[in-house]
């Protein structure tokens, strides 16, 4: 089997394994606890948030660990917004003065939370305009922040918001560093220059990017970071957050107090170490390898010699490295995906958080796609060790699944008229 | 080591462990993938849920996996109060139509909840009465509630709430079944038919009484209830929640709309499957064996005739089996515990949420014990699989360590002038 959904989830690492088995059974103690077993505990996750701190280029006080990447950007997109917001007199009517930006291309966490703030605490958004790349440029930031030359679309989903004016002043920008399903990657530096000019703060989703580009907040200029443990190789329900030192950040998870109280709850020791060991265990790869930029360059080329009318999705260049999408104009992307499963090759058709379901895929009608192309997408997204080789029988695989698919749709030469 | 802090967390299981492990390794697909990876995975997450269903005696759908016991009262609390107010309509001013009644002893995941709601969402908070023991009445449930005939103390703590008025209708009672630090359990089934009557919801923490009784949310009648994993031998980060079906819960984690929409994110699968083998086991435990209610007495029994001046705290029938609480008046109660730690035994003061600040437990004092008498709290907590002896021989080393405490601090018999 040839797994090529590593931007779905990836295999735990075995370092990862290992570094938390000895607090799955007999370093079992609570955190909080005084007596010995709960400070062998508390001395876990001290060393984990330092190494997590040394992943992300802050320090161990600006980390918070979370039960996710959903958690996270829930956490800092809310959790900003909400700090912003409360920690300013708020006028009577309450609403223009709170605003949020955006992009219509970013994650189901993103947007609904998003979407929480507008429905429930009347802020407004604004979308910053994409190119088909998914590419969001400064100048297009400038204009959604009300601060370029151009007029940003502004608009208020929740009760009691109306529609925004694109004037006030917005509290935060949340833009994704590396989108999930056409692996776009955003200069998020530039962008956080550009939200901190107009007075705001800057949260990125780094949940696919983390797995693949290195990272260093200092100099991203980013006031929030989340990302997700399990697409780099720690278990699924491990997480962490960067909030900048000194930005407010109202909660999601009130209780005890525990992460400084920033996120309430027992800690869940084992996966906080096992995303520390996993987080060395990726910084070490990279440097030790060259970036994944010319196999996935390799991998694009012949997936386009090879199909007919085959479309890259996203930009060629900037992109992540394990990262290949497209749509094949014609032929459905399920019945392709099912087709190169039996030839041992998984994949998707993009986001796993929405697979299954029938609408078409919201970044893609957002990067202007139709429908149909749409439902017509492939997302081949893989980890550092898949070989070459592996990569070259994918595409002869996907050759054949492809020819099986459409053979099955094609008209076929002589009409059957009788069935029985 | 005698551990005597099962109420702070318990070591793992090893079924837990041994159900969990294949989704750390082979299977380890993204649940909302379609491929097969993915759905071996969602395989797991459906018998997972039904195993927490047949625990709980609900039905699969109402099950809602979460990261441990402090989120779980935030997505109750929060969202059955926000799912609520948010599907009716708002009067202008907002705040006097919702009310939330508690008591002053819950966890402080449940206080900080309704803190939230009443500070952010204006919400207005009304504490029912608790007895020395810590029991809420029926009858102190319907005066908070405004329909009995005494008057319920009604307190707004947030901007824009004032002072609730006692009258206006409650939308939520959320009440503890069992008290982490005095371990006294309450009549849940009375309080929320109480509840219902006066047309609010009712939640119940039942993260200390899911280790030791026997849960059917039916004959309790809540609409909500939610419970830790770490608590009952599965892994810390994992939790679920009951939320009656029907019953409309604004989520705390927007986005890929996962758990039927009310909790998204990617499933942490292995501690759903951990969690589900620990009920299995437990259940199965406690379908074999007596409850623990006479080896607590004894040891209750013991305590207090070795200890000169000791008192119980909570209940001493209404109380969990395995938790003995004291205040031994007049002497630290951490200084104790060290001692007692020397001695190999590992007990608490009371909730590790709260371990290590150097306030009194907001729990004893609600329940009138001075702050001095709050310092000398002592908490013995414990799982089935504790031995008689090993009772016996802890309060063997308790006599031992208060009274090496005490002659520590007593005034000594010759004032000592000179130090050099």
């Amino acid at each position: 089997m040839i797994l090529l959904d590593a931007a779905a989830t990836t295999p735990v690492r075995r370092a990862a394994l290992e570094a938390a088995w000895p607090y799955l059974t007999g370093t079992f103690g609570n955190p909080s606890s005084v007596h010995e077993p709960g400070l062998a505990a508390a001395r876990g996750m001290t060393d984990a948030r330092a190494a997590v701190a040394r992943f992300l280029g802050c320090r161990s006080a600006e980390v918070v660990f979370t039960s996710g990447g959903t958690e996270g950007a829930n956490l800092c997109i809310k959790g900003l917004a909400l700090g912003a917001a409360l920690g300013t007199a708020l006028d009577a009517a309450g609403s223009h003065a709170r605003r949020i930006v955006t992009t219509r291309i970013e994650h189901e966490a993103v947007l609904a939370s998003v979407d929480y703030l507008a429905r429930v605490h009347g802020f407004a958004v604004t979308f910053a305009e994409t190119d088909a790349s998914g590419r969001v440029s400064p100048a297009a930031l400038r204009t959604a922040l009300g601060t370029g030359t151009g007029t940003g679309t502004s608009t208020g989903t929740g009760t009691g918001t109306g529609t925004g004016t694109g004037t006030s002043t917005a509290l935060l920008v949340t833009i994704g560093w590396a989108n999930n399903e056409v692996g776009t990657v955003q200069d998020i530096a530039a962008l956080a220059a550009v939200a901190h000019e107009a007075g705001a703060l800057f949260h990125t989703d780094a949940v696919q990017a983390a797995a693949h580009l290195p990272i260093d907040v200092a100099a991203l200029g980013v006031d929030a970071l989340s990302l997700s443990g399990h697409k780099l190789g720690a278990p699924k329900g491990s997480g962490a957050v960067f909030v900048r030192a000194g930005v407010p950040l109202e909660p999601l998870l009130h209780g005890g107090g525990q992460e400084r109280g920033r996120r309430s709850g027992t800690e869940n020791v084992a996966w906080a170490v096992a995303l520390a060991a996993a987080c060395r265990e990726l910084a070490a790869e990279r440097a030790a390898s060259e970036p994944g930029d010319a196999a996935r360059d390799r991998f694009i080329a012949q997936v386009c010699a090879s199909i007919p009318g085959v479309r890259l999705t996203g930009d060629p260049d900037a992109r992540l490295p394990g990262h290949a999408s497209f749509v094949v104009p014609g032929v459905n992307g399920e019945t392709v995906l099912l087709e190169l499963e039996r030839h041992g090759v998984i994949a998707s058709s993009g986001s796993a958080c929405a697979a299954g379901r029938t609408e078409p895929s919201h970044v893609l009608v957002a990067l202007g796609l139709t429908t149909d192309d749409a439902s017509a997408a492939l997302r081949f997204t893989w980890t550092a060790d898949v070989e070459a080789a592996e990569l070259e029988a994918s595409v002869t695989a996907l050759a054949a699944a492809v020819d099986a698919t459409r053979a099955l749709t094609a008209p076929r030469a002589t009409p059957q008229r009788h069935r029985g």
